[in-house]
């Protein structure tokens, strides 16, 4: 019997496409197929499929499903849309994810630092004046979430000469780039001494609204945020309320807890707020297609599974 | 007899203030006194005047003077003001300012690299569109002169994944940090493959200018420039015209032929510039203060003065 082909789900059509031509390039040995091109035949026989913001529907309409191979390093929503009796879930871990989100950590960092937004509002009027330069060796940037892809960042930005620190609901081992800190009483202690906040927190039911009113109170007066975590984390009151007091001087928010951000939302016209198109990490369909491809080829070769999402965690 | 004071001769009161706290503190041994506060006695005495910017007629008011510390690395203002008869000049080589351009360098390259100036023109009309991302391993940054600020700027492009290619009228020795270019044959070829080009040339009567229409028709379609070196180094109508005709997509200008920019240039108000008060690279009081010290202790335990300005060649 033939083997049978891995199903490709996707909401968006360009995706599609765009994925299944590189990975079937990446894997010349398996059958993909478009979820909307499988046969009843086919869907009854599929036992991999590849996911990039799946509609749940279609992954349901798999029986023989064994797993799923996320396409995305968030899998949150997918994990809550398929629900606790869903099939082993593999998130894209991508080494080259973690150095394009350690890049926009630096190169967001230095619009920060480099009082970027100050000077871009001093030319629409006309004003020619010098901001007090501050070395990063005067700075501590605050990393929250301190993963693979936070300990890559806080790598760049240590290297760049800023102080950093790193915080993670429980503890994580030492690390010659940061100073870390875990649960609550290590979460006040580093805000008190952040320039600039970097939230790289997947969305969970502990982080949803952890940057409240009370978070945004514990960090240094003048301070920053960046954003490129998820949404759902920040309260947008709360942040709207701390930027306009002047307790907090700019946000940059690349994620939002509806994307696209919708037009009635504050933050869109907030001078203190600079948005972005959910942009900071951009997919490299080449390097995450080689990886996807080398996961697949180990469990047809051991039937052993990549590891797999805490569905209960959430990531 | 007591050792004769040093002056110090700045325009700006501010400036004098803080170089005088800083330099007297950098070196207990000596006696600087602020220009405005000599005795005649004294002026007929000074050997040594440290300058930031200093009025020629007051230089000039220095009889017995041997030679001149400035506190600035651009010194060509100087040199055309004090004239060929000027006694010799010692410029300011900070290592600190090789550092802090060298990050400003980065810092504007990602600003450019990560298309910061579209996304906040697409903030300004609740547009959501993610833009193509190009990691820097696709990239070429040209540099325009490669001395010292030159070469430190190539290594962090370097480590942060750029190619880099550097251009300086005469060859220099090869650098692990860049492909580099000399004479005219060599600036063609390195503006054809330059996706940025960053000026850091000093101002002399070769770069006046350089940058002109021929120079930017031969620079890559859809490239961008920026300029940290000195203002009177662009033709600003020959910028105008690439940039109105689409040839160049952006431009960050950080210094001006004069200074502050007046209100008039177009460069405030067109979409496609960035103008900023000549902030890549301020001058550290603390280390800089340290440097001058240095030197004149050399000189008064040596006799030698430090390496000083060749006034043909305007550095």
């Amino acid at each position: 019997m033939p083997q049978a082909p891995i199903a490709l789900i996707a909401r968006n059509p360009n995706a599609v496409l765009n994925w299944q031509t590189k990975l079937s390039a990446a894997m010349p040995n398996e059958t993909i197929i478009a979820f909307a091109a499988l046969s009843q035949a086919q869907k009854a026989a599929v036992e991999i499929a590849i996911v990039a913001d799946p509609d749940p529907a279609e992954v349901a309409a798999l029986p023989n499903l064994q797993w799923i191979h996320s396409l995305w390093a968030g899998v949150e929503r997918l994990v809550a849309e398929l629900g606790a009796a869903a099939k082993p879930i593999v998130r894209l871990v991508d080494p080259e994810l973690a150095r394009t989100m350690a890049e926009a950590v630096l190169a967001w960092t230095y619009y920060l630092q480099r009082d970027m937004p100050a000077y871009r509002a001093q030319q629409t009027t006309l004003e020619w004046r010098q901001r007090t330069y501050r070395p990063p060796s005067t700075m501590t940037i605050g990393i929250l979430g301190y993963g693979a892809l936070g300990s890559r960042a806080a790598e760049r930005l240590n290297q760049a000469g800023f102080t950093v620190c790193g915080w993670s609901r429980s503890p994580k081992a030492a690390d010659a780039h940061a100073q870390l800190y875990s649960g609550d009483d290590g979460l006040t202690a580093m805000l008190a001494q952040s320039d600039i906040v970097v939230c790289l927190l997947p969305l969970t039911v502990e982080t949803r609204g952890l940057i409240n009113s009370t978070f945004l109170a514990e960090m240094k007066r003048g301070a920053s945020l960046i954003n490129f975590g998820r949404g759902a984390v920040i309260v947008p009151e709360a942040l709207i309320a701390a930027l306009e007091a002047g307790r907090l001087s700019h946000a940059v928010l690349d994620v939002f807890a509806t994307e696209p951000l919708e037009t009635a939302s504050p933050f869109w016209t907030h001078p203190s707020v600079t948005v972005l198109p959910h942009i900071s990490a951009p997919t490299n369909f080449d390097t995450a297609s080689v990886i996807v491809a080398g996961n697949i080829k180990a469990y047809r070769d051991t039937g052993a599974l990549p590891k797999t999402v805490d569905v209960v965690k959430g990531y």
